[in-house]
């Protein structure tokens, strides 16, 4: 039999968390007794558990303990426990039982002090100057020979992420949102949110697929940008060649996206518009050259927004714009998505997940899909903070500009 | 007025073919006479129709002529007409106006002669080496500054598909299967044409997504890999880790694929998984050492099946395997794709569409997913010669496999 | 070796239909030659084919003559073969191999007179008078004993459904619409279909499902029926008790339609929804009483809508107006369907397939389901005439009311 | 400000009740104050609390303590506090605010004395029979005027559903399974569940919808049924009517099932099929004719397992056997699943809500469907019991009764 004591602290009850972890527990095959208990009379106070945990085996107990951290339960031995850490073996090869990230407030102990770990990041590994006290996520293909990881699971703090006291309209709508409800006041919220992230200078982030533009709605998009709704922008070459190829021809997919003539005539647009583009050297040159006159990314190159157009092996073309290298483009994403407090991801599975990855759990993000499946798949792979809106992307876009236009006034003062 | 005459031949009528074509002028505002039919009176014999076109504009007239030929119709006056070539202006841009190809068997005139492109792909220019007599698809990236690329419509022919007389088999199902029709039928006919492919020596693509490891189908993909019915693999970064997770740890994404225990042990499996063949250096060293024993890419090693892994922006890791320069990935895939008479691809929208995209339209291709749209979009790209499976994919390749057992006698002796 | 000689003609060529049946010869088993074709050179033009069909019984023979009649291929010898009739041998119950309708335009052949089928209706028999020389549907469970019902496939002729030259606007989209294509042309369609069909005094019968409620498109509804759009309702116990809900305690299940609260408050409203409707004695009481006073069924009864609410097993209550017979329900749809010209379906399945089964292919059908397997499905149960939209109802209601507005001058006249 | 004091015990908060109270507290607008807590110290001890509930006004506060009661949370006052009973009204009609019932084990007072209500079932109302103290779930369509019943929430009392120590292999899976996960341990528990099950003598309940037959699963159902794991089937008239069709011609909706053509000979076969078995008298008469002699249906009538077949607006025909009033197939399908324990759900949505709504949250309920919509409806509308897989039907039963075959010995004994 193996033990440890745990302590846990902060809205445990109310938050789920307490519970989570005797789940947890439970479900890993360990036991758990209750050493302590105190609970806040009113939302507003903290409670505190001290649990005791009982496995079989010490490896059983490991696993219980490392699971359990991830929500905040701490063994009171590893307190003052030091962070293990060793050099990394290779260029991009972690110590064998490196500790594996989530995206949480994460706190390393090394000479006796806790030390928040900076760039927080699912996935990756906690790579510490001892010296400066400093510690950082590293994804693992930039870990360099000698870097000192932490290992195994002492010394390491985690914050769950507790809801607030008193709520935030936002939070308030955490879960997925069914095609079955109404969906007008959560797009009123968002709206709300992004004017708030806005007026305290926040950084927003769109994600978006190829979609956004076949349904009609990137005049939306480029009207959120004209009006600094979106400070960075995230996609890849589909939506770029056909936001560019509605630019030049008119049509999306050879479809006229606003004439009545459906009849497609062919692929040819949409490469023609990628040859335009090639030939021009990039994008922001087609745009200075006056070839692009309208749309997403002549409203990006006009108000100077950041874009990462990241590749993929169904690319055509691809623009000279996109980052064909997969490993580069996540490195320009992890970049430019620092500093964001809120993204909104339309349209878009493997763009959506891929963003979902590098952000910590503590930006706002709202997944809109027509295809629940989208939605489900983004919580399941971490990024549980994602409000999910199952929806059409057009009508839902239109309406956000919408409530957007009603309670503009307020940003353009900031 | 703009005119033209255009001809078209073989099973026109009972292929659809010619009801499309008028179809098309039509829809794309031109009218038609059909000044000459002749009707084959038996299924094998063959049908002739000579139309006349008619339409408002030059332009327009070109866009349906252009449109039309797709499908076969020539206009007579083409029939001695020379394609029209020019130099590409520099290194990855095509001429303006260049043609794009379709996936279908395409033909040039170059010097008063047709001569049959090679290397059939879709979305590519056609490349002409006016010496060597010869010409063949190239995709945007790699065209060099003067080759000369066909522009325009003129002299270019494209034979369509045609149902052949009698009906294979595998022609009998090409069209996508829906949830509520019986799949049994439909698995031992793919088994069938699977055996027919092996004993003629024909290759056999497989691309499959995380998926088909999450829900514990790998170990049949490994056996039909052991029994010669895999001779190349397409995938992404994802299947090998989980693959590669569940032979040294027993489990897919955390969760333990034949024990009773669903409680996740979290994401440290397929992180250390990661990170333990980046230290061997690749899936090959990491099978020689003795460190993976079994699963899809152990039987690849051992039985020098080519796999082509492609990196994606949503990978962890990457394996160093994985090409993460999306066009050299392509690049790779397109060789390894040369050859092959049968694709069948399962779990995996993003390297399904990217492979079709790659293959020229007489290769039988089978799509297999939970999700029916993945299968409509594999269409909807240009696949059309794509059938598609709409069902769990772990019971589709057990019931293959099983199937495939029953008949391997044939393959055996080849 | 058993024969037959069939005769087509029509625009049986650019309407898919001399291909069809070609198709259907050979998927069936049987071989075809083609004795004589007169091929319409443009596209006003009528084409006529004679085709003899071999097949190896005559089993198999009559088989195929069965199914192509579908597509208007008629033996040459059955033009002045009659109907064989036979008596019905109890109520409800047909003769053996009774001749089973589609819902295309019938003939039949009685006392050597073509007669039109009246109230045609899929999956029906055919009564003959013979003293009147009538012929109509009848579904089986309103047959009485003796009634004399046509028995095989001899003296029937069916007409298939042509595309019209020119095409209306409305033809223009008649299939699918996926979710990644631009649908407010499409609705702008719609809305015109319906203000043409308006004009023309025809009628327009919605069919509706709980869904519309719960999103909040509720109030749209009821501005088409205030404003004349909607000539008959039908819908199940469901809308009309969340609708009613919703007048009663602004909620749909529980939760506020258009309050920030989503807090469900439970089942008791709609359940305490359903009581007061069944004290008030229904819905049209409720609203004469001052109970209800706006909502879909308020309005329907201010307008003198007519409304019919079907029963289902998964009813709670029901209300008083709801019809539990599901026979009874059926045959109250047929004689409210009569005359409709023009049908709208959203949000549900059950309602729309059985809606489906009761029109005549002639009535435009549009289904709207954010889900793409319930308009696929009106499809394959043989409402092929439906055009799909995959989307949200309620931004689709609440555009397809703008587009309303925008054109009503002409309605307002008629 | 409203006050009120509940008490809430039990496993309350490693079953996650506690924290759902408090939840519902905060979203429902009001504030709590926990007043006393004891918490179990072990997983098998029981926890105490009380806990202060105020909100703005005594309307809220009744909302609230409605709501949180459904969690088991009551006022100390009302330990002692009668139900309120009135008399119904009018046959059929309930008193204004009667008590709307969960599926929950619930007890009112009455007498000074807690007495159980039978027949749970949700969404019903409470009859009391104060002279024998009993009390019993009525639904709406069956109240009689006079009877009394229980209006608002004093004097009830609910049990929530905990998980119980040591858990269950079975609740083990109490959630939706996921297309990306491994179902085949799933398949063996529910094996295991309906094996022990039926050791213990008790009843299995089988829904089943068309798509059953279609995709050619009937086989393995007729087999569970031959071997005594099913004691009532609950469907409509599609799953006979297909059944039948299989049984006499071999087709199911014109394909047939288990030959290689597939080109549909149309409607034909299951019009026919009906029309057999109203000449026949019923389904049981077709049997003992010797009319069917395999299927679903026909080892139903020969092992006598009750079936319901309930009617739909959308049923052809229907079958003789089929109850049309949908308030009638209600009430038995009431009856026969009173005493079940276990209900496998597959293939449908309709039947499947609509036993879901009848059923005692105590039953197990396992629900299989292709399409994942058709699982989070059923738990969307108070079924929150059910286990849902989303996999394909025809091999889920295939793979079940393979299971099932392995470990029969155990029952062939009792």
């Amino acid at each position: 039999m193996a033990r440890s004591t745990v302590e846990i602290a902060g809205h445990i009850i109310d938050s789920l968390i307490l519970p989570k972890v005797l789940d947890l527990i439970i479900n890993l095959g360990a036991e758990f007794e209750i050493l302590e208990i105190q609970v806040g009379h009113r939302r507003a106070d903290r409670s505190y558990a001290r649990i005791q945990v009982e496995a079989s085996t010490p490896e059983l107990l490991g696993r219980v303990l490392a699971k359990i951290k991830e929500h905040g339960a701490l063994p009171v031995e590893a307190e003052d426990q030091s962070a293990q850490l060793e050099p990394a073996p290779a260029d991009g090869v972690f110590p064998d039982h490196f500790y594996a990230t989530t995206n949480l407030p994460t706190w390393v102990r090394v000479k006796d002090q806790w030390i928040e770990v900076e760039l927080p990041e699912m996935d990756c590994g906690i790579r510490v100057d001892v010296n400066a006290l400093r510690a950082e996520c590293v994804p693992i293909h930039r870990v360099k020979k000698d870097d000192l990881v932490v290992v195994d699971h002492g010394g390491v703090k985690i914050l769950p992420v507790e809801r607030r006291v008193p709520r935030e309209a936002f939070e308030f709508m955490s879960s997925t949102v069914s095609t079955e409800q109404p969906k007008g006041l959560l797009i009123r919220e968002i709206a709300e949110s992004m004017n708030r992230v806005r007026r305290e200078n926040g950084r927003i982030l769109v994600v978006a697929g190829p979609g956004l533009v076949h349904t009609g709605a990137s005049r939306y998009l480029a009207d959120l940008i004209e009006r600094d709704y979106v400070q960075v922008l995230f996609a890849g070459n589909g939506l770029a060649v056909h936001d560019i190829e509605t630019a030049l021809y008119g049509t999306s997919l050879g479809i006229y996206v606003d004439r009545k003539i459906r009849a497609s005539e062919g692929h040819e647009h949409h490469l023609w518009a990628i040859n335009t583009i090639r030939k021009a050297g990039g994008i922001r040159p087609a745009v200075e050259q006056g070839l692009i006159q309208h749309g997403i990314f002549y409203s990006c190159v006009q108000k100077g927004v950041d874009f990462v157009l990241a590749g993929s092996i169904r690319d055509d073309g691809p623009l000279p714009d996109v980052i064909t290298d997969t490993l580069k483009a996540q490195d320009l994403m992890r970049e430019k998505a620092r500093g964001v407090s809120f993204a909104l991801m339309m349209a878009t599975t493997l763009h959506a997940i891929a963003t979902g990855n590098l952000l910590p759990a503590t930006v706002k993000t709202v997944c809109v899909d027509i295809n629940p499946a989208v939605v489900t798949k983004l919580s399941d792979r971490g990024t549980f903070q994602a409000m999910g809106l199952v929806t059409d992307v057009e009508p839902f876009l239109r309406e956000l500009c919408q409530y957007l236009v009603t309670e503009t006034v307020g940003i353009s003062e900031s």
